[in-house]
């Protein structure tokens, strides 16, 4: 069951044991990953060359894959790290930022699935359920619905990759193959501002570092995500200063706001 | 004309169609356009990949191809990416950036202007000389003369490359085969923070995506820009908070700020 | 002798002069560090295409080599705009971001030292380690300590390849072959934002840029850079609105911030 004590246990250990989060990434939100990761109190690294990549992954307590912007050599760093992860038993989490929008994207997507077994997939739901249906198109990166429909296509994901899948939207929805949580935290300027998705992403891979139970870490990932999110949106006047907000809620971020602002349902 | 109406409705339409840009830009700046274009209301991509970039661009509104970082790689997805936005009949934004400073990067500029059909070139007086003046040289990337030489230059390009020219300075002027508008809107710290020029651009790809006339397009952008700009200079203690306070204001942007702030003279 | 004045000179050249600071470096950091440079009143170029990098630097008042994210491809533009530097008597800023890590850093590390002839070298203490210990391993890109056996490393580093080395900890610690310098300027808030070292990397750039002496230039970006995270500290809330504050302070920055604040020890 979903606790805030749990939750805050995760935050305190992530700040403890500053977990180096290994990230390869989209440039678009190479900086602001990084200043989220460091902000919750996680040490990033961002490299994405063939020559050190598996050297990297294995001082990290967990992985993050992010295709935002991918081409054919950051793709391979992609495998080869992720396999190197895979075989140490370090966490995977993979974004398919805009699995649909291109076959190219589709097919990556898919074999970075298939081979190097994510324990977290995190999307919305246009790129989850481009990962379960090779005709499913999509209009860009961005995609707000979850409904129901989604909510099975994430099912299905879970079991033909047998991860934890987290979805982003209106309503975060977490599935696993026995488990289904639902979070309601997050503020409606949030799709305004660019990368909160990769970013929700990076802090998922912090979260998995610290926590061995996959589900729970992309679980209270999200709840972290929405909470800094509410309150850098309620002092926040636009786009701008959400993000300045944003990070200095994540580091300032207390239990008390964990308590009271918490909105999880375990199905 | 130029009337604030007229900016407004295209302010309004990209609020309401949020259309998608797809934008094949430079490192530096792919955070802060992606921001920009969102706190507009447009929806960004951001991709580079020969892999999907003509299966990307054929979903978009309108493409924006800047070269402030371009590679050889990069330079071929602008190419296929631009042929095919034209053979589409989806409007292009070529942001020259530093031509003049190298000759690879003036090289790629008239190249790209020459065989992409850009509806839109925007740039410094720098960069757009260089596009008619193979010897132009030029200190970086940065430029702030506008003089009636700088004019003439413009004029030279709308009419070798058939695109309308949005030259940005201290006063913004836009050019076409039979037009001619100057936008005095802005502020003076704008040049002190990076990439305002490439934000502009990538504006200017939004502005495209909603309103057939390029020259019109190219113009209401560029109010736009500066007045957001103005606002954010007159609220910023420096460039910092400018930039906090730039995407604040594009976001919140009213038709009133348009109406009292608009300096716009049609020749 | 350091003094206040020398430091503000510095400061005044850069504004005055605005000189063109060539950077190849990493993309966590290439908006980042344009708008520190633009804030403290240098004009930067982010490029690494082969096709131009020599071509841009031979226009640079200093180049900044940063491996943050190297690839091989970055590797060889690095090499040759560094020996075109080097041949033109243009100052080089080396910052071996991550060097210690993996293999693959420290190697080119190690060879653009040699090779390229930097000025100065900026880093934490595991990156000035790993220049002299092949076998030197580090956890990741941070590492605070700055001990004795530190400041040896960095007298090593400084004496191999006859650079200035600039090594920044709680304490930043500046050597040559015959001089050190120790600035406690700062906060301690400045670890929690990413790329910060590569900011006074940068930075260092500028001030080569405008100071014949490789060491006082060297001195004077720490202080200035302490400085203005001292001020940036005072003021902020958490990371994010640290950033803000900080190119704010650097744009403000007068000779009274650093007259009053200034905590420089020459040995």
């Amino acid at each position: 069951m979903t606790t805030a004590s749990a939750v805050w246990r995760d935050v305190v250990r992530i700040r403890e044991t500053a977990p180096l989060v290994h990230n390869i990434t989209n440039y678009v939100v190479m900086n602001t990953t990084a200043n989220a990761l460091l902000a919750i109190g996680a040490s990033p690294v961002m490299a994405h060359a063939i020559d050190e990549v598996e050297d990297l992954v294995r001082l990290a307590g967990a992985l993050v894959i992010n295709i935002g912007t991918l081409s054919p050599a950051w793709v391979d760093a992609m495998f080869r790290a992720g396999r190197e992860a895979s075989k140490k038993g370090i966490p995977i989490v993979l974004d398919p930022v805009g699995a649909g929008a291109t076959p190219y994207r589709t097919d990556t997507a898919q074999r970075l699935s298939r081979d190097v077994s994510p324990a977290i997939i995190r999307g919305n739901a246009s790129e989850i359920r481009a990962l379960v249906q090779a005709d499913a198109t999509a209009r860009g990166v961005d995609s707000t619905h979850s409904t129901e429909e989604s909510v099975d296509h994430a099912r299905r994901v879970a079991g033909q990759y047998r991860c934890t899948v987290s979805m982003s939207g209106a309503t975060d929805i977490i599935v696993s193959s026995d488990a289904t949580t639902r979070v309601g935290n997050g503020h409606p300027i949030m799709p305004r501002i660019t990368g909160l998705g990769c970013t929700a992403t990076a802090l998922t891979g912090a979260f998995a570092a610290v926590n061995p139970s996959a589900f729970d870490a992309a679980v209270h990932a999200m709840i972290v995500m929405g909470i800094a999110g509410e309150i850098a949106g309620e002092r926040a006047a636009g786009p701008g200063s959400f993000w300045t907000e944003f990070l200095d809620a994540l580091y300032a971020l207390q239990e008390s706001d964990i308590t009271t602002r918490m909105r999880a349902s375990d199905r």
